[in-house]
């Protein structure tokens, strides 16, 4: 099973689980499952080229909703293509990484050949290194970092011609941890995901918060469009419905308080996480990974831990029940 | 008007002649307007990451209807990202260049600093050179190599290590040019463009045929899901459907043969192009560009040509009429 990297690869469970019950219920995402009912893609959108202006009124509200100076703003299809590309874009020798977090960092500037220092307090190395990588709030133990220490770490590695990279793709759950208020500023760079709160993952669609140079140089590798029309249309759409936003944040966070009561009464420990998906200590997290894909639960593994398990929102009610009782021994 | 790099600004030519006609007649791009009607893309292709089942049933469609081995391809969120990418994979120091051609390639090249030679017979130079890069058949002026001697040139680049990048944006309207059926021998790369034949520019779809080890690079910076659901929903249904594929070849020649009379009936020489758009030799190119921007006709100059115009293939009997019309003085 090649699922320890990520999540999301139900058809690779269903071929490893054939017995199991249908429907599945993927929880192993941190992706909302009551996506945003975007309307009416126009035909146009699939024809023609992008034209700039569908660019720019979608930037201009994804900007707006992240209370952005819009002109510090990329778009590109994905943030996973950001994380990727960034090591193309400035060259730090030494990179201090957030641990646990995300592995697509750490296997970017791994592939960059840069020294890495993997550390449970990187902005503590802020003056040995030249990029600081953390994820606010970290997925997936939900730690999070004050939006003060981010900025004064940005502006100290900024002195050296340094780097603070913020992954920030959960931080549309809770909009005062981010720096995307703050995008441009000198050594700071901010990657969102528009996938993960809106529930759109397979749209493609991310951005890049940093100063002009770097998002030029950026710009230029992602070409003219980079972005499908069909994104710009629902990004603009999602972007721009802020009572639907303010509605789903209050949802997802009682959705969350049932998980974690489910989760507590099957007497499972829940050591952190997001409103999107809760981080559960287990005895042996390989047992109950495999216990629930024996019920048609698919949960989210790690290859870096032997306890840890992350379980995403169940979408409906019977799911809530299939888990509960997937859970009961 | 930002329009001599690349069509499809209609956007901006709306904003530079407000007084022009409604609708535009965007001729500007070399972009089917007959586009393929995709059917039902299922919520799952917008809301869920893209499972590895999807990315492989769409490239290996594609791989069929391009006569590839399907382990050769990989798919991109369009072609212009992986020409701006190829620099980021291999490093060649001295690069011939087919001129005239689509600008994006001689721009990726300047920018990662290699010595560029632009030249009508970039095969003869492959002894001297780390890479050739043609296009083919040409954009924009239709020129068309022999896959033979391109084999022939792979092979020689290969033999030193280095690399003939083959772009066939425009090889679907004859695929007995295509090299893709050899994708994945050494020294050659293809590129292909999903969005011009099947008139689907905003889906964002392209591929890339080359061995291995350069692929894996390259599948690298891509990352897992660096194409949208809907695009790879899409793309498969249109690179099965044979039927349609060679019904769209026959309308859009038969198109062409329309627009070339057209043009002479308006006293204009085409001195080339494909089924797609035809290159059009005139004493004055903004002059004819400008007078057909007031008529509300929106075709594609050049920054390096002041006698050549290009013009796509108009959608209806009465944009046809239309351009009739403009063209005459």
């Amino acid at each position: 099973m090649q699922d320890g990297q990520h999540g999301g690869a139900l058809d690779l469970m269903r071929a490893a689980f054939p017995s199991a019950p249908e429907p599945w219920i993927d929880l192993s995402t941190g992706i909302n499952p009551w996506s945003y009912p975007f309307r009416d893609i126009p035909d146009a959108a699939y024809r023609h080229l992008p034209v700039r202006d569908a660019y720019d009124s979608c930037r201009s509200a994804m900007a707006k909703a992240l209370r952005a100076p819009a002109e510090s703003l990329l778009l590109a299809p994905g943030s996973e293509l950001l994380i990727r590309l960034l090591p193309k874009v400035i060259n730090p020798r030494r990179v201090a990484i957030l641990t646990p977090m995300y592995g697509d960092h750490v296997e970017a500037w791994r592939r960059a050949r840069c020294d890495i220092i993997e550390t449970e307090d990187p902005l503590g190395l802020a003056d040995q290194v030249d990029a600081v990588v953390v994820c606010n709030p970290n997925n997936p133990d939900g730690r999070r970092f004050a939006p003060d220490s981010l900025l004064r770490t940005a502006e100290r590695l900024a002195c050296l011609g340094g780097w603070l990279i913020v992954d920030e793709a959960y931080a549309d759950l809770d909009p005062s941890l981010s720096l995307a208020p703050h995008g441009g500023k000198d050594g700071l760079i901010v990657l969102r995901s528009f996938g993960k709160f809106y529930g759109l993952a397979g749209v493609r669609l991310g951005a890049l918060l940093a100063p002009e140079a770097l998002r030029s140089e950026m710009q230029h590798l992602l070409g003219v469009w980079p972005v499908s029309g069909p994104a710009l249309h629902i990004g603009k759409q999602a972007c721009r419905d802020e009572a639907w936003q303010r509605e789903m944040r209050s949802r997802l966070a009682d959705a969350r308080v049932r998980l974690d009561r489910i989760l507590h009464a099957a007497g499972l420990k829940v050591v952190g996480g997001t409103d999107l998906f809760r981080l559960v200590e287990t005895e042996n997290a390989t047992r109950l990974w495999e216990h629930l894909a024996h019920h048609g639960i698919y949960v989210r593994r790690f290859d870096w831990s032997d306890r840890l398990v992350r379980i995403g929102l169940p979408e409906t009610d019977a799911a809530e029940t299939r888990l509960s009782a997937g859970l009961t021994p």
